[in-house]
């Protein structure tokens, strides 16, 4: 039973004024694909120089831009890379990542979009994204399945390239495995001569997919060795750091990997506190090789992470785009290496 | 002289398979219409369960996903919000206050999209906003202009708000005024008896926006008085704060307002490594109000500041876009407060 609603009294406001491609025409006297060839830059058309010039002019004047949505309508496809915008809060490191991507990508003329999606989970998101009609999707961490991967390409994205530790069928896939930081923070403190090696574990939510597998690493580096490693879950509040350095001597460790710079920060402040000399009695790792990891006294050692860089990320989603049949493309990209410093 | 190319050859891959609205009528035995109606939710049309169930199954056995664009060309407008994406690191602060947006927006039913920028400035980069028909546009710090605001308008968008130290004619302003943090800063080394203040200006480009009126705002709150403001250049690197350490006593200054928390931990870690004393030789505050800062010894006086919430934000948006004929409104939303600690 369908009743069709009545059409309304009058247009927006905001749309009754709208210039559209067939005014910048009529203005410049010429035809809708004229217009279209010239301000989208079509090379393979030729155009002559007068007649270009009117054309922008009357675009000009009425103050026309061209509309990407209905551009990707009739061209099959849109320019826009989409990501998902963290949920967790973007560190130092991501930061800089995306503003080299979104660098590379616009030299390659892709928009890169990032889209919120609080509230939304896996295959769900997937749809949402798919609603953009973005050309290729680059999604960091987990939860996309071969499903979401199967809608956004039915949908039209000609690429789907997840960033994180498994590959998902279908899409290509950077391996980022943070188990390598664990593990050579690990080895790094077992060659120190520690054996009772202490790991921090963020207890705030999304960070996960980063602890598990760096705690893993380290057990992975001491396996069958005679050294024991302790899980020590911490939030990053000064009163959760005080309560656990107050039970440190209790815990008996000579040696902890702090998660990253900052936790490693918060933890060094609270044991310095406590009287615990660093790297005497506790020697200590971070992760991140942050600025302030060097301004900490003793200077904090820590984990350097390569990420990929984002010229090559670039290159892959072009590469993807233009050849959207090939098989997918697995590359191992990060690479961890540890700065020794007076910490541990 | 206008040349048609040739039509390609055939489809590009990707598209052949990609299932239509049509697919999914024919395969439920519906009207177009009523796949529309029932995929976007549409409230004023009555459509049986039935119905609406055999609309559902045939679009989840496509595989079909509406096409937001598309809609947004029929509806006249789309329920995405644009962001420009920031074009330097995001710090903490502004990565919350993103979150908290994009949370409260995605409630009333709008997705936020930040949009990557690089290379792109003031109108020009308005007009690429348009292209994507935005229904609002969010736009932190400077380089909008009037022509810009005016070019998104006429493209669609029922509402242009900016969020910086100044109003735009035709967008409503969020207005953040950085000179308030300067201004408090300044009064509270005057009050702690301070009379020559450095200021710590960071040669990082991009962060002038937020650095010459936190510099100005310290000169207002001393004008008048015997106290002395000298301006201090200083990059983010080790190097720059030891040299800077290094030339202190010959600069004779007791108080420094070190831009914020961050430059606040690397400069008090020269300064001591100098053999400076803080508060006694120099009194420090920084700003922002980062954990870090409670965790250096001395620990760190900040100036705290208050953002405008993601919901009332959220709010303004939706209201002006409910009426975008509506006179631009204006708020004064940046709040500045000194959390006084030891080092000051």
């Amino acid at each position: 039973m369908v009743q069709i609603p009545n059409t309304p009294a009058s247009a927006p406001p905001a749309q009754r004024s709208v210039p559209t491609s067939a005014d910048v025409a009529r203005l410049a006297g010429v035809s809708r694909a004229t217009v279209s060839y010239v301000l989208n830059n079509t090379s393979a058309v030729r155009i002559s120089e007068p007649t270009r010039r009117r054309v922008h002019e009357a675009a000009k004047e009425l103050g026309y831009v061209p509309h990407a949505a209905a551009r990707s309508l009739r061209a099959g496809h849109s320019r826009m890379v989409l990501m998902p915008a963290p949920a967790i809060p973007a560190g130092p490191l991501y930061s800089q990542f995306i503003n080299e991507l979104q660098w590379a990508l616009s030299r390659l003329d892709y928009t890169v979009v990032q889209y919120g999606t609080l509230g939304l989970h896996g295959d769900e998101a997937a749809r949402a994204w798919a609603e953009l009609r973005p050309v290729a999707v680059l999604v960091p961490g987990q939860g996309l399945g071969p499903q979401g991967v199967a809608v956004l390409k039915r949908s039209g994205a000609r690429a789907v390239v997840t960033l994180g530790p498994a590959s998902v069928e279908g899409a290509h896939a950077l391996l980022m495995d943070h188990a390598a930081v664990g593990q050579v923070a690990g080895r790094h403190l077992y060659e120190r001569g520690r054996r009772r090696i202490g790991v921090v574990v963020p207890e705030e939510p999304g960070l996960e997919v980063y602890s598990t597998p760096r705690l893993d690493g380290v057990r992975q580096a001491v396996h069958g060795t005679d050294a024991v490693v302790t899980e020590l879950p911490l939030a990053y509040e000064e009163e959760a750091a005080a309560r656990l350095a107050a039970r440190w001597r209790a815990l008996g460790l000579d040696a902890v990997f702090a998660y990253n710079d900052e936790y490693a920060m918060l933890l060094m402040r609270a044991l310095q506190d406590e009287g615990v000399r660093i790297p005497e009695d506790t020697a200590m790792i971070g992760a991140d090789d942050l600025m302030l990891g060097r301004l900490l006294r003793p200077r904090l050692s820590t984990v350097h992470i390569e990420l990929p860089s984002g010229r090559e990320l670039a290159e892959l989603v072009d590469r993807a785009v233009r050849d959207p049949g090939a098989a997918p493309e697995r590359h191992e990209v990060l690479g961890a290496e540890v700065v020794h410093r007076d910490s541990s």
